[in-house]
């Protein structure tokens, strides 16, 4: 009988053995594979001017999956949505900037299902260019009690510059 | 005789079409309508600490058509390949800088057979935000004299950032 339902479980189609393995809030989320081929939302830059530079100095480019690109039309972000805050370290040449090493890249997903607690967002920092080294902060929580203030925006703060 | 001209014309692909009037080298380049959703290459960004702050400060963006990210790959850019250059003026908030203005779109196309006398790229700046206002400067040929001198990456100056 065991075996008669492995059997049924591998010939089944990857979304329905998704569905019958639910992930559970607190398990991490997957890396966002392609991200870097999703439209570029916008862009900020901390200097060397800025008293957090040291910690956070460096570009910061913000990309959206498809569903988020409609997110950002409407400000109601459908389910699927995924946005990527990509953040890298920076070089200066006499005040020229160019891009260096990656800091960290930051999601956040929208299943509101599995993150009903947080607003249906999930969230999750993987440090430097690893698809699998989680950064221990922020925590989910964290990330939400800053997101949750952002309800009528869809509890995202950036928007699309065009 | 020339209205079955005309209902041939009409009836016969786009493509085609521009096959029977081809452009000329020196007619304005298309403005690349649907950049936004291209590729982001890469950024870099000039600062008030920069000498020509004021003429060229902030964000630059780069943007690939998929013919452009093969060639990002190759070196040997495709017909077809489209790149911009995306300037945008900026913000400063106690260093940390935010996206303001479009300065101009810089636009540089690969067709060998139309651009043949500039190394079969042709280039175009567009004014601000207009799709149809080209600045006067630089001219394609001043922009040829630099991309000339990057013969073994392709004519491209920039290379796109994982």
């Amino acid at each position: 009988m065991r075996f008669a339902i492995l059997l049924l479980c591998l010939a089944l189609p990857g979304s329905v053995l998704v569905w019958q393995l639910p992930a559970f809030a607190d398990s991490p989320l997957a890396y966002p594979e392609g991200y870097r081929n999703w439209v570029h939302v916008k862009s900020t830059l901390v200097s060397p001017a800025h008293k957090d530079f040291a910690a956070i100095g460096g570009f910061q480019h913000m990309y959206a999956n498809p569903q988020a690109m409609l997110g950002y039309r409407t400000r109601a972000f459908p389910e699927g949505s995924v946005i990527v805050f990509d953040w890298l370290e920076m070089k200066d040449k006499d005040g020229a900037f160019a891009e260096g090493a990656r800091r960290q890249v930051d999601v956040m997903v929208k299943d509101s299902q599995r993150f009903e607690k947080t607003g249906g967002w999930g969230f999750q920092r993987f440090a430097k260019d690893s698809k699998t080294e989680l950064a221990a902060t922020p925590t989910p929580q964290q990330c939400f009690a800053c997101h949750d203030k952002l309800k009528k925006d869809g509890m995202v703060l950036s928007s699309y510059r065009q």
